[in-house]
């Protein structure tokens, strides 16, 4: 094989608050030869999602920061192009954390983190999607800590994104009146119109607490049993001032204060008076349950019943704006970089 | 039977902020003739509770606010000095919620609110503390919210307190290492020397964020697994600085908050980065664990491994400073009014 050149962005600098480009710097080097037992993965789809925000910090969380210096950190979809190794042949579809560049190598030891995937019925893209970790993730959160019954309301924020999306869808199958939040008219349009969702705020369109409670009561005349959190702050706030008894929260995420804004909980005394249950959680900690979720996710894009958008940058060099426009919600959907 | 005469404090008005003595009325009526069915209960101990304060407020919240122009809830337990009942006869020490007030006559409807103790082997007043509703909270939000781990570390706020003392100790029992919050250092020393946790931090030698949170790190150098929380604000959130992965916080009260000042949760982004579970519980809604709870609490106090301390105001006219005492831990251990 002759020398490919692979090109990745590292990670130049830690953010001071909101995140630019200048925090990325362009690499190139050239692949190295495979020894015995190496598998060589060229990414077609690199998944960009708002946990890799969090990383650029050097702060105490789940994960080790993202290093400075080496390439960033994500999920990928592609193909195998070489292999030393028995378990993948050349033209293998696989999964596998890739990385913000075009070739990555994994040695044996490392080959845990490769699964092939079937592109006969799902799209290859939907892997990093509905039937990936934003899936599973929407799985765990909807039916492990939130468990809606039929009837409940489940609100979800982010409601268009990848997981939001897949929250909502999942939470209708079970029989539970879905209320997204999400950023625009057109957004709230396709949750309600295309993915089914009973009603959807436009946050954009109530910057205060004092409207968004008022949309949030009208499109949940009976309160809130089950919010599924990806945003924090205000959202959050309104959210409680509507939770019935016994009502649940997953937090998925709180992209509000990934910049380091303070987002306080303004009446946490809610979580005593409605004996409310709060649950943080990371998707990749329950592993055991990926399989079940999967098997709902994939059987639920190949039949049509999960709908998912997606937005795609084209080509490496447009990872990192399309990463700041997530962190802004100017994605719709799943937000990728295709890198072929 | 004579005409007996009742008296009973009522609610007068709604405390604006801090409640106060003329928040109460004292009335006195006669103590009508018992008709068939009835039991009439006279009050020897009168049980004083923070949720009291927050039933005060024309507010939602779990429980009806407490009625204008009616006598006080409150637990109490007693003797039978009349009946007209089969099941309970003359001489019957029984716990109920006898009210702010020496008599309650019971219907028969009502007669679910009483039941019969032994006085052999357990002292009457432990009926409404370590041995009733403040002791089957504490084991409640201990053993089923926070599950402690023998090794783990459990903190909990009001540590001198009725609910409090008996959290610490069951946690011991468990193998937990146990760190109490209390006000003041008498407090902190009976929390250590008598009732045996391992560490005790006086809040009020801790009057900020900071120096509480310094004392709290010395005296949980593994950080915090458990939590259970009776007093809310700083306390909670410098807890939440210490959270360990998977650690997780039975919300049980919120004094500070009670007299409508802000509480807001400094740093809920923590419920993600630790995977933390915050639940809030009022006992009254799991009486299926109350049997089993009462039998270890029962036991212990029997034993003597499970220890007390009681604040004892007597007759019914003290109670109204005493409550307002609780409110600002001028008590020490569980607070009872003796109205015989």
């Amino acid at each position: 094989m002759s020398k490919l050149i692979n090109r990745q962005f590292q990670l130049a600098s830690r953010p001071a608050g909101e995140p630019e480009v200048a925090n990325f710097k362009l690499v190139e080097t050239a692949v190295a030869d495979l020894t015995d037992g190496q598998v060589l993965l060229r990414n077609h789809y690199l998944s960009l999602d708002p946990y890799m925000r969090w990383r650029m910090n050097d702060a105490k969380s789940y994960a080790a920061p993202q290093a400075l210096n080496e390439v960033m950190v994500g999920g990928t979809v592609g193909e195998v192009v070489a292999s030393k190794n028995p378990l993948f042949k050349v033209g293998d579809t696989v999964r596998g954390g890739g990385g913000w560049q075009l070739y990555r190598l994994f040695g044996a030891a490392q080959l845990g983190l490769l699964q092939k995937v079937d592109t006969a019925r799902i799209p290859m893209s939907a892997y990093l999607g509905a039937v990936g970790m934003p899936g599973v993730t929407a799985w765990y959160g909807l039916v492990k800590i939130i468990h809606p019954k039929a009837g409940e309301t489940v609100v979800v924020s982010a409601a268009s994104g990848a997981v939001g999306s897949v929250v909502g869808q999942l939470a209708k199958v079970r029989g539970a009146r879905v209320v997204g939040i999400a950023g625009g008219a057109e957004k709230c349009r396709y949750v309600v119109d295309e993915l089914g969702f009973d009603a959807c705020i436009d946050h954009k369109a109530h910057p205060d607490l004092k409207s968004l409670l008022q949309a949030l009561k009208q499109a949940c005349p009976a309160g809130i049993d089950g919010h599924f959190e990806n945003v924090g702050g205000m959202i959050l706030d309104a959210v409680m001032q509507l939770a019935n008894p016994f009502s649940r929260i997953a937090v998925c995420g709180m992209i509000s204060g990934y910049n380091g804004e303070p987002i306080p909980m303004a009446a946490p005394q809610l979580i005593l008076v409605n004996r409310m249950k709060i649950e943080g959680f990371i998707v990749s900690e329950h592993m055991e349950f990926w399989p079940e979720a999967l098997q709902e996710l994939g059987e639920g894009v190949a039949s049509g019943q999960i709908k998912y958008r997606e937005t795609v940058a084209q080509g490496l060099d447009a990872a990192p704006e399309a990463f700041l426009g997530l962190l802004k919600g100017k994605n719709f959907g799943k937000q990728l970089v295709k890198l072929v």
